[in-house]
């Protein structure tokens, strides 16, 4: 006879990535006399951005554990199952060896999981590897590339590129191929794109932008990446990077909404169709913040910003506690090098018939310029060409880079101007700004409003 | 028989500064049908922000010089000469070599210069020094310099301990003495001075804080500084970094209002007492933005800001491009380590009556925090106690410290709150920033919303 446990949680949070924890911890905070309960798969989850660097920078694969000491110090529970069923007139998840947890909320956190296109031949060959998000595959794949040379890396978004420079890194023979004719094409125009592709070259990466993959070619294991030009790259290993899919199939089998794109459907609040279940992160429907038209962007720093808002609404709603839109503020670094993005490109403005105006502006990111590590500095604004407020913008330079696409990011929350930007008071420091002058975002917002009075 | 020549000009500037520079080109950005012409003293003009890196970072002083370019480009005649008197009635400018220049509209730009307080016995001695900002001075000094050993540097304010830090780098045995408990303590809170002060000591500079200095002794060349406890120390070279003030003889004795601290008086607009002549930078007049109260900050940003509302309204006021008051935002480096602050401390919303609350957060600056490189990052905001607005925050960190600060700043000039904080969307790479799941802002504006409901 078997013997299934029945469980009782007043919030239920299924998935363990940073969506799952943060909606775990930020619900916690806000309403602490419920009891939380976060369910995951594995032992041992992963910080996902991290996962590129495990290839080179990392020398162990278990420096990037993201720690269950959030959950411990808010008191959550942890349980480690895989969730078979949500039934929601009873309101209780099924595990898949028979357990049952009764909830009053839910909050469906399940992620993403790398594409494997169906159309690839080739891709089921032996050493052909995405870049899957668990511990235990990861360790395999570090295992089985150890004695290997030539790595082909298919997919030139961020994962790829930050794959390929890390593959670079530990000194394997990598080439990349991207379909697009630049890398990173789908986050940054393409003369941002075109400069960090020159980088990756730089460092050692073969590059092979704007030709597509044919297929993958070898007897049981891979041999060669055949090209849709006819040209084969001879390969030991070949790692796909071609973007991941929402894992949406619990939340679809107990009936809830999902978009055309495959993603959960979610209001304001993150709230799905059933209004005590939440979905956020991967899994979950975004819109763009700007032209609010459904996107794809999975983000884990938009996933943690969902998360937080299905926390604080998980009881009680709250018109200032929502989310309004994806912004995607993303970047990345490639050694000293980084890119960072925030709201739209011009290309999407232009595309989505956005009447803008782009303000640029390049100079040194510390001052004087001649301080030692000093670098270009190019930052990139777009505008609405009639009033002004700033819809997107783009960097490339140092390490500050990060914290200034945060900036952009803020700017765009706020709906500011490129008036309120020339007016804004800046801080600066010879090593970790540049100078008060030239300050990036004020130059290249008054060459904005140049164009603006055009 | 002397000649004297008669110019004329739409737009008169005085002084080459940040602030003047950055008045004169943005004016002339405003209004491209104006002549604008600058008049400063020197041939060559330092990079404020960037004198203190002359001692040790920087080999050469004139890598520190602030190019021409911007005013060439701008189309903006420069002119060296000392202005020695405003006749407001002709609406003239009379040099002293006794040549003169008509104008429509004054900018005021003359900044500040270093104090060399009276009542300290023996700062007339030779190899006593202060922080001029002018290249012939700092020339001097460095070459005076050259044959010392035992430095003592009198003031811990920014330039103080950073011409320290600069001086302890090129060799010499440094000094610092501070009347306050720490360094940094008028512009930090006690915890981070003493971070900031520790690190400095790492560094090798021995800091005497808490200790006041008594007087300066020597037969013609100083011997060494006694402090107020009695203590000597030895001294081949002392340098005061006693604080500036600002440089007003030219308004004061225009008739111009000059308000209790010695600053010229301005409105929001940057216009003195006189409609047609306007003031910016260290000579113009500051308000806090948050205790409305007169503030004597001197920042070459804060100079810069003012610079270009002055600019924008210089032939026709817009209510949505003022100057509202200086948040005072800053940043230091000592090495790797970073501070920064914007708006108010704690110490100063405590004295300043204000019901606040504060949030504190503390982690690593990359993602997983076992990068080569991760620095521990501390945040905390001072937010109002029943609003939730945010009006200061502190950073100690790394390198991405001078943007983060930057951000804070935007924060508080949106009068952004701890809610919209915790919903914000942010972006983040493992090398750039804290993790998504931890950013600092949003976990110190959690703690603060704690506090708020207690």
């Amino acid at each position: 006879m078997e013997v299934y446990k029945m469980e009782k949680t007043d919030v239920l949070v299924i998935g363990g990535g940073p969506a799952g924890l943060i909606s775990a911890v930020t619900g916690k905070l806000y309403y602490p006399d419920k009891s939380f309960t976060l369910v995951r798969k594995y032992e041992k989850v992963m910080v996902p951005c991290g996962i590129p660097y495990i290839f080179g920078t990392l020398k162990e694969i278990d420096k990037n554990i993201m720690g269950d000491m959030p959950l411990e110090k808010s008191g959550i529970n942890l349980k480690i199952a895989e969730i078979s069923e949500i039934d929601r007139q009873k309101k209780i998840c099924k595990t898949k060896n028979g357990d049952e947890i009764g909830y009053e909320k839910l909050i469906i956190a399940t992620g993403s999981e790398a594409n494997k296109p169906q159309w690839l031949k080739g891709a089921e060959l032996e050493n052909v590897f995405v870049v899957d998000k668990s511990m235990k595959y990861l360790s395999e794949l570090k295992e089985k590339l150890a004695d290997k040379k030539n790595i082909t890396v298919v997919g030139g978004g961020f994962i790829g590129v930050e794959v390929s420079d890390e593959l670079n890194k530990a000194r394997f023979k990598v080439e990349l191929v991207e379909i697009l004719p630049h890398i990173l094409m789908l986050a940054f125009d393409p003369e941002f794109a075109e400069e960090a592709e020159n980088v990756l070259k730089e460092r050692g990466v073969k590059v092979n932008s704007g030709k597509g993959i044919e297929k993958i070619v070898g007897d049981k294991k891979v041999e060669a990446v055949i090209l849709k030009s006819g040209e084969k790259i001879e390969s030991d290993a070949v790692i796909l990077a071609m973007g991941y899919r929402p894992n949406v199939s619990l939340a679809e089998k107990a009936g809830l909404e999902i978009n055309k794109n495959g993603f959960i459907k979610v209001d304001e609040y993150m709230r799905t169709s059933d209004n005590d279940i939440f979905a956020v992160g991967d899994c979950a429907e975004k819109r763009d913040f700007i032209t609010r038209e459904i996107s794809q962007v999975m983000l884990a720093s938009t996933a943690t910003s969902e998360a937080r808002v299905a926390g604080m609404n998980l009881y009680k709603i709250s018109t200032v506690k929502t989310f309004n839109g994806t912004i995607s503020i993303f970047a990345t670094a490639l050694g000293e090098n980084a890119y960072g993005v925030a709201g739209i490109t011009e290309t999407v403005a232009s595309k989505k018939n956005i009447d803008y105006v782009i303000g640029l502006f390049e100079n040194m990111d510390k001052h004087p310029g001649t301080l030692p590590g000093a670098r270009k500095q190019k930052v990139k604004l777009i505008a609405l060409k009639d009033f002004g407020t700033i819809i997107g913008g783009e960097i490339s330079g140092g390490p500050n880079t990060g914290e200034l696409t945060n900036l952009i990011g803020f700017i765009i929350q706020n709906r500011m101007t490129v008036n309120s930007i020339v007016t804004a008071q800046i801080g600066t420091h010879p090593f970790l700004t540049a100078a008060p002058t030239v300050y990036p975002l004020i130059k290249a917002a008054e060459d904005a409003i140049k164009k603006m009075h055009k």
